[in-house]
């Protein structure tokens, strides 16, 4: 059997890759990390948020290569059903599928306005006021499914997909001191953040070697 | 039992209300139109191209709500497993899903040089360069589809949500005078222009009056 591979480009500024990482840790995966070269235009392009690459995250198991993030998580969902990855129960599922769909295609002026940086804290930031819609949307999300699924994670007693796909924003907010006024919205992020998996990509990060001469989106 | 809808915006227009709509249409489900004002705020930006939003499509079916494509056609595929939306084979289900991700979450060169417009016919029309590199992916796409299943469809001898997702292409490539050189992918791209779904949906389209002062992406 080959084996289990998932690669991935900058811990530091590559928010799909941690979505990627964070999904497989949370199914229980065991995997080895492939790091892709960030001199490469498409994991350089990736990282710069122009655009998802078809290189990071890209999962091999099983003789099963699966690129996409949101086609990785139901991958994971179907080969490791018991991790939890979805909602056990119908509507559930489909909310959770809905704000992830919303995170994966949309949100597109907070992804070029707030890019991932562990290791960047701005204080006072100043926020780009197309990105304000998309900050209350997100934090209108968080706040609907804490008050349904009673916590302590977005859809109930599991970590689910929607955890994952939710992540970096909370490492966002918190880069660019984003104000999070909900108080189970603000426990749950501190949740996310204090996760042992979280503790461990932003160890890996802080250490990355700085390859990006600038961040500049071009939209 | 409250009856089924699928919320649309402009049939012209709206590249994501097609798959919804497609994709509810090949589950065979049974559902009545709700057209959204086109000069509702969010799903004028939808329209515009510039976020997918909640508004369109959005499906209500049984007590559930669902918005955003990819998680409708999720849902579909589970309460209508033997429309075939899903390859019943674990890699081949993987390889879709991904190809989906990438339609859902990226080519957005592709999508604001080329917005979906049914009445239109622009010959010799001059793509902008960046979505040059798009158009070559989504050529590699099809053409390794229809070369690894067989055909007639993208997955092979049923429709899938990966002909829901990319027919809106199709209809792109001919409204701008995109070639397709590759002979199955050709064969393939009539073959979802000749649907009778797509036809009626084209028909109504071309009744639609125009709403849309003029189609401007600002990015």
């Amino acid at each position: 059997m080959p084996k289990t591979t998932l690669t991935l480009s900058s811990k530091n500024y590559s928010s799909w890759s941690l979505r990627g990482w964070l999904l497989a840790r949370f199914a229980g995966l065991d995997f080895e990390e492939e790091m892709v070269a960030t001199d490469d235009a498409d994991a350089r392009a990736e990282m710069l948020l122009l655009a998802p690459s078809i290189l990071v995250p890209c999962l091999r198991h099983q003789g099963v290569k699966v690129w996409d993030t949101l086609a990785i998580a139901e991958y994971l969902a179907e080969v490791k059903p018991k991790a939890g990855l979805l909602p056990a129960e119908r509507a559930a599922r489909a909310h959770c599928r809905a704000i992830c769909g919303e995170m994966h295609s949309g949100f597109v002026s907070l992804r070029s306005a707030l890019p991932m940086n562990l290791k960047g804290h701005y204080p006072d930031y100043k926020v780009w006021s197309r990105a304000q819609g998309d900050i209350q949307r997100v934090l209108a999300i968080w706040q609907e499914c804490l008050a349904t699924y009673g916590g302590p994670w977005l859809f109930g007693q599991q970590r689910s997909m929607a955890d994952a796909m939710y992540a970096p924003v909370v490492t966002r907010f918190r880069t660019y001191d984003v104000a999070v006024p909900d108080p189970a919205s603000r426990a749950w992020c501190d949740r996310i953040l204090a996760l042992p998996e979280m503790q461990e990509w932003t160890a890996a990060a802080l250490l990355e070697p700085e390859a990006i001469d600038e961040l500049e989106v071009e939209f």
